[in-house]
């Protein structure tokens, strides 16, 4: 089973061979980091990968003067290589978000190599695995852990590949080209990590050495560091519109920087839509690539959610927000913990003064506190003391607006029994008594 | 009674003597506008103060120098006649949003003056006709008659003052600035809108000319252009935040241009707060100038809602359009318009084969059409058919997302009657009959 060796063929390839040396004893990652153990803590190839080699790069930099042709194929195979981590590893071996012919699939798995992040065989299955157990100790860079343990420390430090979760990868396992690529990954990454940029460079305009250090290593340094943001930055920067739950978050400073895979969020909620940003004005170079191999007939079977269903997810999110903000606020005293009070005890204690009670849609309110500030003037308010004022105040003689009828609910004191003014004098009118005298 | 005449000592003063000596017949503004009656239908007096003038103004400037002193001069003589309408006859008497003391009262009255929008007391009585009445037919300045009509159609053709709305001003006519400045209002324009800008220009530095058409009359014309928006912009341009059922919106530009008074609908939905910003950085400075004067003694009252009253209107506002929202979206087959099916029903079926049947928290869901597209691999999907999937479905395997689940409506064809899975085991269990051979 080709799974077996779950860190091959990474960065990390080497360090699992130094590990099996090893055999009794809790893995070195179990053990706290201290002074003393520091160095058995770090993984020395990815860090000679990642930090080392491109501390000489710039230091290489300093003797090696950068002429222009070499400046703009540095740009431009960073765009390729970062395309090769981003339409293909990420969205078309780890999440099949689409499927592609041949000849680009052999393009993504080339450029993707000169990106030097692992095989495609084993960034996928991290990436799965940080998927399905995201924010939790089986994800691989969970950014619980830390900011820069989710952008660097992960491959840095040595990982105890157990902890890791599990994830089907059967269907790369019978990609011929993840394959292919898997196995002769160190000869992919020195050919189109560094020999192909300098060739481009030396063949094209005799700039041997700068392609090299400008193309080859330096531009490596930024494709990581780029793509590494995906990991780290796109879980710790920015909104959560469709689930907060998890760490991932949509920011656009994310996706300029990442070539489109910045609206995580997204991501993380339909991972296999080929899309990450939704919106036409978001950037999303990745996507624009695929939908432009797709008309070139290289791309297929884009796969997309209905706008129906992330339109469901948003507005749940947004429902689950204004929720929480709900129970925060204060919404006068519940119905149900209000005295019950008859029409005429409340026609009573109105006339009698001391409190200054409006009824209102069967609720006494006391708007003693109320009647100076009121917007419509004090004569207004008054008029409402001791009657069922609810016609009144629902346009009777002003609709008030949806702040007053929040205002009323500070104000209650009480709850009426049975029918209000209204109703009482239908009543007395049927039964022919004397309502005036009864009420006024 | 003062009300009696209630066009007087607007800008309309002089039209509303003109209409009396006119006694029988509809009002002219009932009459459809035609080319032939449309000088009938305009305001003689308006029309020249708010139109005719100013474009003398511009006439003039070509052979008036523009001095520097003077600019500076117009410019702060338009804030302070700016500030005259917003803080003082908007916030101050239109809507008592704080008290003031007499002699900011009294400076307020003055520059207000000078802006030429009528007396205080005219200019109150239709705000608050336009806010009892707001969008309505009795709202003076009703933005629903067009966005040149409520910004200035409403005072170059003459109106029906029967058709405004009657509003409580007794507290206005008890202010003795107020029914001075209504009773002196010509006098009071004159002086603070010409007479005096020009004095400060031609006594502090000579410029009596440029100070009468800069500070003077074109300073009238922007202060005018400027306050008319809130009528005009500030019920077209912009978010409604608190409330959609009027025309109220809140908009940045329309805050630039009238001194603050830009949140409308914050404004119309608490009247009495003498803030229309309520955000530290939006822009202001009405609100900004009140609480200045309260620090120097001169106001004081400031009244303002409850953050708790202003959150509970924005979060009922968003829940309302989050509820429209709700409708349009597909939200699968209701549960009670779904078949009833047994479990052993499902089983058979889903074992017969044709629908891939996966039954999920009591549900019989349908994916056939989902398996190639499962972000978790076909094989996943599939261990789920036949079986109730609930534990599986949510974490046993994979917690799925939020996302997830809401597709799931899609796929519903049924329910199960009485208990699933785990049910029946626990049922047959107790009743010690083989459950392997009955359910596998
Ligand atoms: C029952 C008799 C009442 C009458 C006749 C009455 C009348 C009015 C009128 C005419 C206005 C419009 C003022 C204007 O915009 O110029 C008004 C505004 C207002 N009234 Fe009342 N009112 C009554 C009771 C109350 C009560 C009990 C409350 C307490 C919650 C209240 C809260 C408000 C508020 C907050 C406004 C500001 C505008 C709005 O938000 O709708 N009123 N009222
Ligand atoms: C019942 C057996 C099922 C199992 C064992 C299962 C397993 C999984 C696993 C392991 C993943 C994670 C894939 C990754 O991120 O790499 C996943 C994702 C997903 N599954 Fe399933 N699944 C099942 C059924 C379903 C069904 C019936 C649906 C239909 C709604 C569904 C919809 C999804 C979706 C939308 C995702 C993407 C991630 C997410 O939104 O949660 N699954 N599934
Ligand atoms: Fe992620
Ligand atoms: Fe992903
Ligand atoms: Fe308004
Ligand atoms: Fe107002």
């Amino acid at each position: 089973m080709v799974s077996a060796a779950p860190a091959s063929a990474g960065p990390a390839g080497a360090a699992a061979k130094l590990r099996k040396t090893r055999l009794v004893g809790p893995h070195i990652s179990e053990t706290p980091i201290t002074l003393g153990n520091l160095w058995q803590h770090i993984d020395k190839l990815n860090i000679t990968l990642i930090i080392m080699v491109p501390m000489l790069g710039v230091w290489a930099a300093f003797y090696t003067p950068l002429r222009t042709p070499t400046l703009c194929w540095a740009i431009l195979y960073y765009f390729w290589t970062g395309l090769g981590i981003t339409a293909g590893y990420h969205r078309l071996w780890a999440h099949t978000s689409y499927s592609a012919r041949l000849p680009l699939k052999i393009f993504l798995a080339a450029v993707g190599g000169g990106a030097v992040e692992g095989s495609i065989r084993w960034w996928s299955r991290d990436h799965r695995a940080h998927h399905r157990y995201t924010d939790t100790d089986k994800d691989p860079y969970s950014v619980r852990k830390g900011l820069m343990y989710s952008h660097l420390g992960w491959m840095i430090l040595k990982q105890n590949p157990k902890r890791i979760g599990r994830t089907d990868i059967s269907d790369l396992n019978e990609d011929p080209v993840v394959v292919w690529q898997h196995k002769n990954y160190l000869a992919v990454v020195i050919f189109m990590g560094l020999v192909f940029p300098s060739l481009v460079a030396g063949l094209g305009w005799g700039d041997w050495i700068g392609g090299f250090v400008y193309a080859g290593i330096l531009r490596i340094f930024f494709v990581q560091q780029a793509t590494f943001c995906v990991n780290s930055l796109a879980h710790w920067l920015g909104d959560q519109p469709f689930d907060d739950r998890n760490s991932p978050r949509d920011h656009i400073i994310t996706a300029l920087v990442t070539l489109g895979e910045g609206y995580h969020n997204f991501h993380h909620e339909f991972p296999s839509d080929y899309r990450n940003a939704i919106e036409w004005h978001q950037y999303d170079p990745t996507k624009w690539s695929i939908w432009v191999w797709k008309q070139l007939g290289l791309a297929y079977d884009l796969k997309q959610f209905r706008q129906n269903e992330i339109e469901k997810g948003r507005l749940q999110q947004q429902q689950k927000k204004l929720d929480r903000k709900r129970t925060t606020l204060d919404w006068g005293v519940p119905l149900e913990q209000l005295p019950v009070m008859e029409f005429e005890e409340y026609q009573e204690q109105a006339r009698s003064g001391g409190r200054a009670l409006v009824l209102v849609a069967g609720v006494v309110h006391d708007v003693s506190s109320f009647i100076n500030d009121h917007p419509g003037g004090k004569a207004m308010i008054n008029s409402g003391i001791g009657k069922d004022a609810t016609a009144i105040f629902n346009g009777g003689v002003y609709n008030h607006s949806n702040a007053a009828h929040n205002l009323l609910s500070n104000f209650r004191v009480a709850v009426i029994r049975g029918g209000c003014e209204v109703e009482i004098w239908k009543q007395a009118s049927k039964e022919n008594k004397d309502v005036d005298a009864a009420l006024d």
